[in-house]
């Protein structure tokens, strides 16, 4: 989809040297992309950046003046290797504090056994929002545009659902799947042609292979129904004349 | 890791709007950051672009400067939406041309079948060299130190195979992993300082939380064995020390 037909974008920033590493499977883009997909916030860009300082700093400054939200996973944890808070205070210039609210948060959950390193999640960038973590209580924050949460799949799923009802996305995405069993070569051609004539609706072609069938799904994304439906007859069609 | 670590860079693109849209969960990312880390490649930066030739572009360029190799994958299909090959040409400022070896491996495979749309799959920027595709045929291409991979995860797996055996690696990162049920508050303090003790390695942590078990891995990565056993002895200690 390109960027015209969608008003509200966002980014993505996954923030970790284990998904890199090829050690963790990254599960938050996916869940993000499709819930910000279905609230019609378009994910212009989605990226994954080493637990490097200097580039999470660079990469917060440049996808936060891009992108109407952006929303980074990972780094805020108490080890040495959660660099993310620190980064982020950095990327908008502004000192990281211990918040009172989070400092509360944290004697609450740990009582006793809240100790130096536990501390530390407690620190927030100056001027930043409270993100509310009801699985493992340290909190996420959001600071300008920019929504910093775990990067636990379970955690950063519960933080989400924390801040979705800030997000405002546009008109939402519809969208209309035709599968069947042809080949993107055998409808190319007539595909193309349908897609110049149906500008509004952004046509995507995706092939598939399994369980021994080849087949392509044709997905017709757009926000007008009934501009869908007028190329979805035009897709069906093609697909069942070039059955296989 | 740390750039200076490891020296042999490597960058990825993963190119398609359906990745962005959350309809595919990328699954591209995980095997070549596995397989790449395995080979003494570090892989210094992962993205996710949508099928804009302009951001498709600027990726390319931008990424090998940066790194020693580039791998996309996606968008090298016969359909409107496929635009990696005529982008790539782009950003190398070559012209694309059917490819005569493309074209034969077209017409071994097609036969009588092969029409304009698939034609477009041979069609290669001038002066790249063919990826063997064992899958469905159509090729993927190398040009300067930028790898054209399919975007089914099965076909490029495939073509990862075929190409694997031009790259050269650094030294081998090797890893050791200590995982126990502790938390990261409670080693936090106490593994920065076998982190500061140990600046040949990097100790990564990474909480956990399945099957009502919370607890912490550690993994420990460098290119010298001695030195990894060396700071996992101590992780070790300090794991069993902090056990709950």
């Amino acid at each position: 989809m390109s960027d015209a037909k969608s008003q509200v974008s966002a980014g993505i920033i996954i923030i970790g040297n284990e998904i890199l590493s090829g050690r963790t499977h990254d599960k938050n883009t996916h869940f993000l992309a499709g819930r910000l997909t279905e609230m019609g916030i378009n994910v212009g860009e989605a990226i994954v950046v080493p637990d490097i300082p200097a580039k999470i700093i660079e990469t917060v400054q440049t996808y936060s003046k891009r992108f109407d939200y952006v929303f980074t996973t990972g780094g805020i944890g108490p080890t040495h290797d959660d660099l993310t808070s620190e980064s982020v205070a950095k990327a908008f210039n502004t000192p990281l504090e211990l918040n009172a609210d989070a400092h509360e948060i944290l004697k609450n959950h740990y009582k006793h056994e809240l100790n130096e390193a536990r501390l530390k999640m407690g620190y927030i960038p100056v001027g930043a929002e409270l993100i509310e973590n009801p699985v493992s209580a340290a909190p996420g924050f959001r600071i300008e545009n920019v929504y910093v949460m775990a990067g636990i799949p379970s955690i950063m799923q519960a933080m989400f659902a924390s801040i979705k009802h800030q997000l405002k996305g546009g008109a939402p995405l519809l969208s209309k799947t035709i599968s069947g069993p042809t080949s993107e070569g055998l409808i190319a051609t007539e595909l193309t042609q349908i897609q110049k004539n149906h500008p509004e609706v952004d046509i995507g072609s995706y092939p598939f292979f399994h369980d021994g069938v080849l087949g392509v799904s044709l997905v017709i994304r757009g926000t007008d129904q009934a501009k869908i439906d007028a190329a979805a007859v035009q897709v069906e069609a093609l697909v069942e004349k070039t059955k296989r």
